[in-house]
């Protein structure tokens, strides 16, 4: 039963955010997946993974047929009645209660309790856990910064009618204020060049970095499900380049950041990988350099 | 048997070509591949698919398991003495004998075959068929320019270093010489816009069209399984915006050029799809423009 209610809220969720994301109906659906997904999770069992990055712990919800992805134990702090709380921060605007590490905890948990319980309920389905998660961000990111975003852009052409292009999610705060070019991935793998070509794209149509890219993802683990492993997938030296060479990403936001990918914040090019909790103290601050 | 076959002889073609591309161990692989594939077809009944391309018919290879990609019926001519005329003219350098509708027909039948027998023998398996395909595509470049490829290039870094980066293939023939940029892919989809980053990151490193993009794919075609139709994915709006904004590509070659791609010919941006046999008679006379 509880399956099926999960697989039903994501059908609701996709349709209500077509009317727009920080709205109490969509409020409601993301608390509803939270509270079912920790439904579904309690009864089953947690198996201990073998870590293969320092500092981090890992585990995985298993039952007899297959296991789910791996789980940040330092992060992953199952507790409803934080998000109640959170929730009504959000409200009153204030989120001055909570530190950016329980916001971490938070939204970590939120994310990937959504994502393990799909990973047990269905074989070979990353669309969902994908979509889900765009639009989980995007739900906090439309809050923070205020205005909904948009998902094309106009492109003009000067032999015929303008056309529209499909891109992530293009927050737009008006005249002088803030841009935001939002790409929102579970893990970037060998996919991480499109970030940037999406960044050079608007570059090339509205001036360079007029939209701030600010993509956030989830996390880069690779569980070897045979030797039980978890890994984290990261090619810094490629960053480095694409960074120098294709466009300049604002940031890089991570619910689980990479231990790699944080390392390049030291040295030139700038590429600031953080925690995605930082961001809602410090948007207001960003500005193209 | 002929399975364990097919699947030996990948393992052999994965090892072979660390030595070089055009070789006669890689020429004997690809040819028993071709020959090993047309036996395991041959007693596979063939499905009628319904197309909705325009001016194309498709089947698929069906067992009562599973059906096989969709096959373009006028592309398709499985004959293996047409493969071993054409492997002795390449040998003695002269395919005067072959038409360019002729070449189309041998390359994406040698090609389709091969993974038409590994979406029958494995589940959700993109991954052999995508690195045979590859290699297969890269054996024929090979071949026609004279030179082996290079997979990473190297990024001069003034602080520390100099780093290598993994690239699809790289062809240098020499100074005052063409130089292409090969990537290869059996679709693009959603990714296609990581065809036009890798050229800009090249563009950066080296200088605009210094190594001319010459992408190669198989096809666009997707089936509906249920329904058993086939469509042809295409953006041409997007491939025109990332002509214009990220970087020139020189061409784009098929071995099954969609139709919505082809009319991209005759608008500005510039952006020549073309049949991949074409490759062999024009490959001396692109230039960076």
């Amino acid at each position: 039963m509880v399956k099926a209610t999960i697989l039903g809220k994501y059908e609701d969720l996709k349709k209500q955010v077509k009317n727009g994301l920080y709205r109490p109906q969509v409020t409601q659906i993301i608390s509803d997946l939270y509270s079912e997904s920790l439904s579904y999770l309690t009864p089953i069992s947690k198996e201990q993974l073998i870590s293969k990055v320092g500092g981090k712990q890992y585990f995985a919800f298993s039952n007899e047929r297959k296991i789910s992805r791996a789980i940040n134990s330092g992060l992953y702090a199952p507790d409803y009645s934080n998000w109640e709380k959170f929730r009504s921060a959000m409200a009153s605007d204030d989120l001055g209660k909570f530190s950016a590490d329980e916001i971490s905890k938070l939204l970590y948990t939120m994310a990937i309790s959504f994502c393990a319980c799909i990973d047990l309920m269905k074989d070979g389905d990353q669309k969902t856990t994908g979509t889900f998660f765009e639009y989980f961000i995007a739900y906090f990111f439309t809050w923070r910064v205020g205005v909904e975003p948009k998902n094309s852009i106009q492109i003009l052409n000067v032999d015929s009618e303008d056309t529209k292009l499909p891109t992530d999610f293009i927050y737009n705060l008006g005249p002088k204020k803030p841009k935001f070019h939002l790409p929102v991935k579970t893990s970037s793998r060998e996919r991480s060049i499109m970030l940037w070509a999406h960044q050079k794209l608007l570059d090339g149509v509205y001036g360079i970095e007029r939209f701030m890219g600010t993509p956030v993802l989830l996390a880069e683990t690779k569980t070897n499900k045979a030797k039980r492993e978890v890994v984290e997938i990261c090619l810094p030296e490629q960053w480095r380049v694409y960074q120098l060479y294709i466009a300049k990403l604002k940031r890089i936001y991570y619910l689980d950041p990479p231990t790699a990918y944080c390392e390049l914040n030291k040295e030139f090019p700038a590429l600031t990988v953080k925690p995605f909790s930082e961001f809602f103290s410090e948007w207001s601050e960003l500005s193209p350099t």
